[in-house]
């Protein structure tokens, strides 16, 4: 008779999920460090983006993985910090008058309002420039990783965040807006499962590849990670609806005045609601497999459910 | 006796020339390619980026190396590409209006002309993002290059086109256009071995690291790649006092108008020229060793300080 499995310490999760949270402010602090050399006012732009806050989700999905399959916190260091660093360079550049137009980011100036235009342009190009340095180093770290891991990681990377992901998924975006070419819901799937959802499934991957797990596990796991990116972005949209400024650390009710397509508005709130709680049963499947050790990225899916910024 | 050495047929070297430059269009073009089912505005506006011509001049520059040193063509393909990948979307980037707010290139229409700023800032960073791709990805290529030389030219490209290269130098140049800050060449110099010379030596890197060159070998040529960027950057301020639109593919004068701090402002006509012929001298000292199989190499030293365009 197989033994009870012991009670899932909450807190104990919470504070390994804080640990991570350190990790990956340290490593993005040191990787900003190394670029101390840079023209001051670019480095200060770059700094802006990346230090003021976040949820750092992308990263903890990223050391999530890689500890549940049994990896060292440090080879998940690097990966983690990259997809951060492409995560903060597309805000940058999505926030730029010719895109989002937005002011308030997590609660503060923007780029190119704190500095200027141009300066957010250049600090998004350096910011990306730099995740890819990080994964590429092969001196900075105490811990190595193997040549053939890193490139993997680049490949996973660049694939997530290029014209076949997260820019294409902002093109359709920008294509989209204000014309109401997205009349479907599964038109709005595909352009967010480009948007948001590559760079959340390129974080699992990266956890995956770290902790080098075989082929039917990346495959579940990218499952969990595709249900938690949908799930992710519907949050996202309530929240315009229903979030407000000072929780959210930005502006609320821009899609609405944007005429952009959402989820509420396809769909409406209840179904909208509905649809997360699908998807959270589908998130719960996807990680049953692997038991306790799971237990802290499930919890990074109750998260992104659960959010209130 | 020794023999002679053999005169040095210009025409051959120009048509080995022409071939990289064939070999590096093919390159983009199959690049692009598989981005084809990327959203159809963001792909026109990177091929209208990369593929209306341009001198490959970094290409040219990975070829030019990687084959004096005994490298297969099919090595230095993707370095070539990625190099220029590069090169294209900072232009992308530095065309928009919040930068030199340039209209015309290479006689056509810049990206934020030809389509839109939102696209044009995307279309960049795709390009970026599109550069590491091709030099991680493990599967597209015929002729395979070991991992470690891969995540080396990772690395050496993201040096040379981030805070502490490319992207710095343009954050520099920003920070002194039209306030008088430089005041001297070595100043002016430093600017631009970030913003166009970085670039270029990691042109000359990625080539050596194709065909695995010894140490002191990397470093002259190392030497000669500095001098040619520098170089580079003379004639190109030489050709915004001399030159005319219709050779140059783009508006002369800008730099006066913007009040930019340029060699012939500094030195005056005649000491830029003067300056250009002892860089002439010390890339002809620094390829001296290599003979013949580096007179492509020469070659492209000496188109980059007599180029009318």
């Amino acid at each position: 008779m197989p033994e009870a499995a012991p009670a899932v310490d909450a807190r104990a999760i919470a504070e390994r999920i804080d640990s991570w949270r350190v990790r990956t402010d340290d490593a993005l602090q040191r990787a900003l460090d190394g670029c101390r050399d840079s023209e001051p006012r670019l480095l200060a732009a770059m700094r802006h983006a990346v230090l003021l806050g976040g949820k750092r989700m992308r990263p903890l999905l990223v050391h999530a993985t890689a500890e549940a399959f049994g990896a060292a916190a440090g080879v998940a260091d690097a990966p983690a910090a990259a997809v951060e660093l492409v995560h903060a360079y597309s805000l940058v550049h999505d926030d730029l008058p010719a895109m989002d137009d937005d002011a308030l980011r997590r609660g503060q100036p923007t780029v190119h309002v704190a500095f200027d235009e141009a300066t957010a342009v250049l600090a998004g190009d350096a910011l990306q420039t730099l995740a890819f340095s990080l994964l590429a180093a092969t001196s900075a770290e105490a811990t190595p990783v193997p040549p053939l891991t890193r490139l993997a990681m680049v490949e996973v990377l660049a694939r997530a965040s290029g014209a076949g992901g997260m820019c294409g998924g902002q093109a359709l975006d920008l294509a989209a807006t204000g014309n109401g070419s997205i009349r479907d819901v599964a038109a709005l799937e595909r352009l967010h499962a480009l948007k948001t959802g590559a760079l959340l499934r390129a974080a699992v991957a990266l956890g995956a590849l770290a902790a080098g797990v075989d082929t039917p596990t990346r495959a579940r796991l990218d499952d969990f990670a595709a249900a938690l990116g949908l799930a992710f972005q519907i949050r996202d949209d309530l929240l315009d609806v229903e979030g407000d400024r000072d929780t959210l650390g930005k502006t609320p009710g821009k899609d609405a005045a944007q005429d952009k397509a959402t989820f509420p508005a396809l769909l409406g709130l209840d179904a909208s609601r509905a649809r997360l709680e699908t998807l959270a049963l589908r998130m719960r499947e996807a990680l049953a497999p692997f038991g306790e050790a799971a237990a802290p990225l499930a919890e990074l899916g109750r998260r992104a459910i659960e959010r209130d910024h």
